[in-house]
């Protein structure tokens, strides 16, 4: 059914679809992505101002977010002092007066919840090929978190430290190194078994490896510099949102070119996945997110689960996570995916719904293959293969935290609709 | 021809052989290597005194020694100030009044030319599962370093600031660390496409990590801090010293067990490669050693090269190196070995002349499987598979470096002498 409307009617666009394209691949692989500060979001993202709070995926109001989107979100407004706990926290939120927008819409992108407030620090990319900035919140860790939807004092207390302590020395040694070129480091990762979503220990241990110089430089007392080390240290999954803000500043450019077909954004916010193509614009083409298939923390099953969330999906959408799932066999294992053969099976499946290898990240498991790359929607159509992404699974209450990983699928009705828009314009 | 005599002889003693080669993989197994600090080789080592000069491989005096070892030689003659220069450190070498001594006899193992005196720091490695340390110098980095054969001045002022600046702290970080435990890291690494010999940036970067917060902590002032920080960071290969002292100290406790056929140690000299095993007491079993296959830096042929050299076939002794490449793909073409399907086939190759695997240390690309761990003289002899050898290749003359990386071969006549030898002890 699907193969018959949008597919069959930009049918005779074939050309102009191509070459819209190929401009799109030409930029997505001309990105050149340095990390190379760290601010308070409000002071970087213009608009980001009291009461306004920005959250993974497409546009959701407070009526519609799930469980731990909602505890994210009381958590945010205790932590920026709009109210005194999270009871007037949830209630305020509730009240209307509290403004909701996704994070990709400030230039942003944040894992899971994503809950992103003016006083936090984010990592600034930016993409040196094209001059523009993408921002993600620094990862807070593993246990109990914001992006998970955990909102208690010890989960606002490390925001504070990150925002009073972690993150201004982090922007300290990233203005004294000239920042961390970002291309070559994930191609360290990829031949260090990350596959930069769901495995990020070869990347996050690069980056300390990369700043550990600066950092013994910097002033302030030892203990201080001590505990911010050993912060980094103690986190395999540092290096995610530094990916995704990657991620972000990479696929930005891929925006706004007329006729394209390549998939700019795919997001999720617990409720709903949003899919964005480079010529459509500002639309979200949404459907109801979907399950994860995976593994759970002993004590948790499915029941537990909150459905798929987070506007991680950048990584999908650069061609890592799930697509480069041949280079991390570990992870296969541990998304619950399977072994090294199912790991393959990934790469080579999403290889069917892009248009290119990426050469400057390349998979020594496959003999230095490129990651496939550029994903469009027509092929997703045709073929019926979804985008599968790494992911980690939260709780469906709020404020508990994660209870396991796994794989996610994006639901095809996002990429008919889109492509049906996409027909109806041309 | 080798498969009737030893092989025929030792048929009889089977079963005293397979109970000898049990409790030897048990020690191998059970192992438990921690790095614990740094200190002068002359502390640590007795015996290492003035004018004693260790050197890799089976025993060798001055006049069958290879040019770079000769180079090395020379080097730190000047270096420990037993010399005023280069030319009078090659005749005092050439004079008789120095005496040569194996690594191995000391407890130490050095990668190369292995050259050791007293006064350079070694990593001192604890096996607290038995009690036993081992030693090996700190890596110097890459280009022009002694293990190469390279002496000019550079190289003796980087072994000065090793000895006065480096060595220190980085001691002082593992004590206050209370020691780095190697089992687990070395896990680590091979997920991360390490095979712990001629790639090393995982486990490299990961001590980096784990020491970074201590590092932050310690005395002395930001700038030398942070020049510490950047000599680790800098190294891909820093960690092979830590490696091989950590295979050393894993070996060690197998040896001396009465009938066993187990290789307790592979070694070369430049000249010849040694075997010994684990029930032939301190005799080295030699062959003239083979020229690695490999690749060659620009400029360089395998005319420049001197054979194969260097203590760090520990590595492949304890279940690394070549017998790991399945778990790094990307080292398989650095050494010249191939691709993908080439690394499955070392590490395949090498399972057929090991008696387990080593479950501790698991590779992905293989869902899981444990390196080939305890070699087994006889089944080389049967086989006629020799174990494989990932390493780097010197130049011929003194003073250059290295000029390529490749495979090299044990030579099959050191396992059928050392089995002949095993036999007539029983």
């Amino acid at each position: 059914m699907a193969a018959k409307s949008p597919l069959a009617l930009l049918g005779r666009f074939e050309a102009k679809i191509a070459r819209a394209n190929r401009e799109g691949l030409r930029r997505m692989l001309a990105a050149d992505p340095v990390l190379v500060d760290v601010q308070p979001a409000g002071r970087v993202m213009r608009g980001l101002k009291k009461h306004v709070v920005l959250h993974a995926g497409p546009p959701i109001e407070w009526a519609r977010m799930c469980g731990p989107m909602r505890g994210a979100v009381a958590g945010a407004l205790v932590f920026e002092g709009w109210a005194p706990d999270l009871k007037a926290a949830t209630r305020l939120a509730a009240s209307g007066a509290v403004r909701f927008h996704p994070n990709h819409q400030f230039g942003a992108v944040g894992p899971m919840t994503g809950i992103t407030t003016r006083s936090m620090p984010v990592l600034v990319v930016e993409n040196r090929a094209f001059g523009n900035r993408a921002y993600c919140m620094i990862n807070e860790g593993l246990g109990k978190v914001m992006r998970f939807g955990a909102n208690d004092a010890s989960v606002r207390a490390r925001l504070a430290w990150l925002r009073d302590v972690f993150g201004p020395l982090l922007g300290a040694a990233l203005r004294k190194a000239g920042g961390l070129e970002l291309t070559s480091l994930v191609a360290r990762g990829l031949a260090m078994g990350d596959e930069m979503h769901q495995r990020n220990v070869a990347c996050s241990t690069l980056s300390l490896r990369s700043l550990a110089p600066q950092f013994a430089r910097l002033a302030g007392d030892a203990e201080m510099r001590s505990r911010c080390a050993a912060f980094i240290a103690g986190n395999d999954q540092f290096f995610l949102n530094i990916g995704m803000a990657m991620g972000k500043s990479i696929m930005d450019p891929v925006r706004g070119i007329e006729a394209s077909s390549l998939v700019a954004a795919m997001s999720r916010n617990g409720t709903e996945f949003g899919v964005r193509l480079s010529g459509t614009g500002d639309a979200w083409f949404t459907a109801p997110v979907e399950m994860p298939q995976g593994l759970y923390f002993a004590g948790y099953t499915e029941k537990d689960a909150n459905p798929d969330m987070g506007d991680s999906a950048i990584m999908e959408t650069v061609g890592l996570g799930a697509f480069a799932m041949a280079s991390a066999p570990a992870v296969a294992g541990f998304v619950g995916a399977g072994g090294m053969r199912e790991a393959l099976a990934f790469t080579r499946d999403m290889g069917a719904i892009t248009l290119a290898q990426n050469l400057k990240w390349t998979m020594p498991a496959l003999d230095f293959q490129g990651v496939p790359a550029g994903i469009d929607a027509r092929r997703v159509l045709e073929t019926g293969i979804r985008p599968a992404i790494n992911t980690g699974i939260a709780h469906r209450k709020p404020g508990v935290g994660q209870v396991g990983a796994g794989v996610a699928r994006a639901p095809l009705k996002c990429f008919a609709n889109a492509l049906a828009f996409l027909a109806q314009q041309l």
